[in-house]
């Protein structure tokens, strides 16, 4: 059972745990500071398909694959898959499970997928709808260049506020386990619209989006930044950073202290001239399903919120003039299932 | 509490009602045997926007007003909207929702997106995850023709079966109430692939995503087609439909009786030129939530299935040479709460 505590949290009061999960990247992500956390990988990025999108597809599929295995799992005792990316109409999703012959339910968050599956197959266990639920979500840079800016062969230059799209996928196994990382509350994303066009600023944004899911988070909870190690966010990446940290001083919470964004820890953004940081489906999925999950359950991080971030743009919406709504769905982690 | 029952099927013991529900839609579909029970046609399908995009969003906000009006519900008073289209990063519900300021999980399930939305929207009313949820998805033919086949001002010919994306949206309100109709159970589908590629073929690409749902369905209830008043598919359309009762007749499910679908049913065939029958998320949605549940509420019929169905390409995919995925999700509806 869970328990609403308002419009936008749920506890989850039986506190869930994520069995197992797992991190793919390709060659630039496995050139940055967290290298060593991630399963597999790609030197080469095409991962032997004819398309970009084939590869994220496979890079879908590879996730899951090594999630299960790590689990010991095989694909037939999951019962559901929650499951998004950013490429129209989430073909990496589609096509990178179809041979799972597993229940799916596809999602559409943008970048805040991540948290959008893991807090449902959380809300989903906690229930007992299901014994077993993989979330999952991946991007890939040269596949949502192509769509959402220019073909790579262009060679398009980009301005400093801009993010570089992760290419990476992440999945995490959620079920009943007794140990942790336990999933313990979930706050539900509003769309928020502060009249930002800047294509080349997702940062700016998506940055009001996570100050409003937080603070609401904080509030529902009656706590403060200090009462977590890490406050994470999936991928303002340096501007949407800022701009976070400066939004809640307003409100009078620092969380200067304890936030990071995944779109800064994964790469070195002076040495791998990714501008503003990494962005993408496959940003928060891939760091959080390695490194910080890997930390929570070595109990060298104890609380945790995480909080991905999404801009629902399209380039037509963006062709028309409409500015960009942002959401941020967050989820809280334990390395004790609490009271 | 739902009560899982097989890996794909849940029964909701609790049963919560839809409180109310609203179908708003274009001038062709106003033009169909169901116009009387739409609550707003559009003569105008421009909404007066100035594009299709703003077009629709405008629609899938308007039937979600127009259900809150009919439930005597504030928008204050909803905890979540399940929402969900068919446009490039689904920027019809980003857009036509964001001035709501309710919690929102956005899905990707093409036109099986009604059925999702409301079988996410049930199970957490069933489980007391929310007081008040609403389902909602929408297309709109000059929006879905742009993106997925020619612009308009083109005059693209159309092959007979080919369907016609309906311009419409629909949402139903999701609570406990006491009140029929009630959502019973749910089935999650599996992503089915047999290899269809005809993109003007999606009838034929979904039927078998259709057949595996109603028949792992009926399997896991021990239930047969003859103890439904109505097995009501999405937007098969009339190619689609053969296939589907073909497709069980191998298994010794004979559908034919009580078969229909929500493609056949919007539009005359013959008298409106739409070759095969309506399609798109907006299909299913607004005679849903329309004509079906109110024949349920008056108790005319008894025992529902409603399985819409969604094809998981793009014109990416198909343009790589992929073929068409498919997938169907099942919602159980009732006039009584069961035993």
């Amino acid at each position: 059972m869970s328990q609403r505590i308002s419009k936008d949290t749920i506890l989850l009061t039986n506190a869930p745990s994520i069995l197992a999960s797992a991190a793919v990247v390709g060659k630039k992500e496995g050139e940055g500071p967290l290298a060593r956390h991630f399963d597999i990988i790609y030197d080469d990025t095409t991962l032997g398909e004819e398309t970009w999108e084939k590869s994220e597809s496979k890079m879908q599929k590879s996730a899951v694959e090594k999630a299960l295995e790590k689990a010991n799992l095989s694909s037939s005792e999951i019962q559901l898959l929650f499951a998004g990316d950013l490429l129209n109409q989430c073909i990496s999703s589609s096509y990178g499970l179809r041979d799972f012959d597993i229940p799916f339910y596809g999602l559409y968050g943008a970048c805040s997928t991540m948290t959008e599956s893991l807090g449902l197959a959380s809300l989903f266990a906690d229930n007992g709808l299901l014994d077993y639920g993989v979330a999952v979500t991946s991007s890939h840079f040269c596949s949502a260049e192509r769509q959402f800016r220019l073909p790579l062969e262009y060679g398009g230059q980009r301005p400093p506020t801009s993010q570089w799209t992760v290419t990476g996928s992440g999945a995490a196994i959620v079920g009943q386990s007794g140990k942790p990382p336990y999933v313990r509350g979930v706050t539900i994303g509003k769309i928020i619209d502060m009249g930002i066009k800047d294509i080349n600023n997702m940062g700016a944004a998506m940055a009001p989006a996570a100050h409003n899911t937080i603070k609401t988070f904080l509030q529902d909870t009656n706590t403060r930044p200090e009462d977590y190690d890490l406050i994470l966010t999936g991928d303002l990446g340096k501007v949407g950073s800022d701009l976070l940290i400066d939004l809640l001083k307003h409100d009078q919470i620092d969380l200067s202290g304890v936030h990071q964004d995944c779109g800064k820890l994964i790469y070195d953004l002076e040495a791998q001239d990714v501008h503003a940081g990494g962005s993408g489906c496959g940003c928060c999925a891939s760091v959080l399903c390695s490194y910080i999950l890997k930390r929570i359950q070595e109990g060298v991080l104890h609380n945790v919120l995480v909080i991905a971030t999404g801009a629902l743009m399209s380039t037509t919406s963006f062709q028309q003039g409409e500015s960009i709504p942002g959401i941020a769905h967050l989820v809280y982690l334990s390395d004790s299932k609490g009271s």
